[in-house]
């Protein structure tokens, strides 16, 4: 487990991967985004997307389960505070996609000193290296040390 | 099926509800975000959280599925841009969650005459009137016209 302390700023770690099925973007649509362009090949073709894509719901959990498998980068995370995402790709059918994540920035947090406040990007790419999902959020990591008693004046 | 001309700057509409059990938590985390906080009512009372929590991806297609259910207010969206979002409380096992969204914002877009661009707030909050998600995204609408070519000078 990787605790605040851990986290190098800067350096960029490969997560995992993930291969999509046809049928895991159909069965997950069904479920939560049932929008045609995610769960009918057919309309799926005259749309925007020009083919069946994945909902950006199931996007965002595939990069969630990506980091769920990646037991030795699990860090103490607490609670999510934020996030910003894109989805610049659609995520179609039989790609593979890689799930990279870098630090952008890590503070103390002031008012739970268990805890320290890391802001990171994970970007999601396909198999061509187009991003399907850049993801930047912030959230709560336990320190290892708890962080010494600020002084006042 | 509502198009971009449908669409009103400023008008708050009430989208739905959807009540959340703990066996729905346990579900969706076990398959996408099996973080204990998540997965293990006992693990989650010692966590920040004090007790079993929704994962973000969870919460966040919820808010996708009460959208789907509601007819009368799909919009000819084509694509989703980009977003924002925030969690600034945990959803909870038997929270009746009830969505909104306003739209903040219509345009044009300039490079698909076919659409225009949506930027619109979706809040979801529980019974107690605390918001659990506050997502703003852009996306593509579909025009009822095209809008008419642009003159150039």
């Amino acid at each position: 487990m990787r605790y605040f302390e851990d986290i190098e700023v800067g350096l960029t770690i490969e997560v995992g991967r993930h291969v999509v099925s046809k049928e895991e973007i159909v069965r997950f649509a069904t479920q939560w985004d049932p929008q045609s362009f995610h769960v009918d090949e057919d309309a799926a073709r005259e749309s925007v997307f020009g083919g069946l894509s994945a909902s950006s719901c199931h996007t965002y959990s595939i990069s969630s389960l990506i980091f769920s498998r990646a037991a030795e980068l699990k860090t103490k995370a607490a609670a999510m505070m934020g996030m910003k995402m894109r989805f610049p790709t659609p995520v179609r059918p039989g790609d593979e996609l890689t799930l990279r994540e870098v630090c952008l920035d890590k503070r103390p947090s002031r008012s739970r000193p268990r805890y320290g406040i890391v802001k990171s990007q994970a970007s999601m790419v396909n198999g061509a290296g187009a991003e399907v999902m850049v993801c930047q959020s912030s959230y709560l990591v336990e320190r290892r040390e708890p962080a010494p008693a600020e002084t006042t004046r």
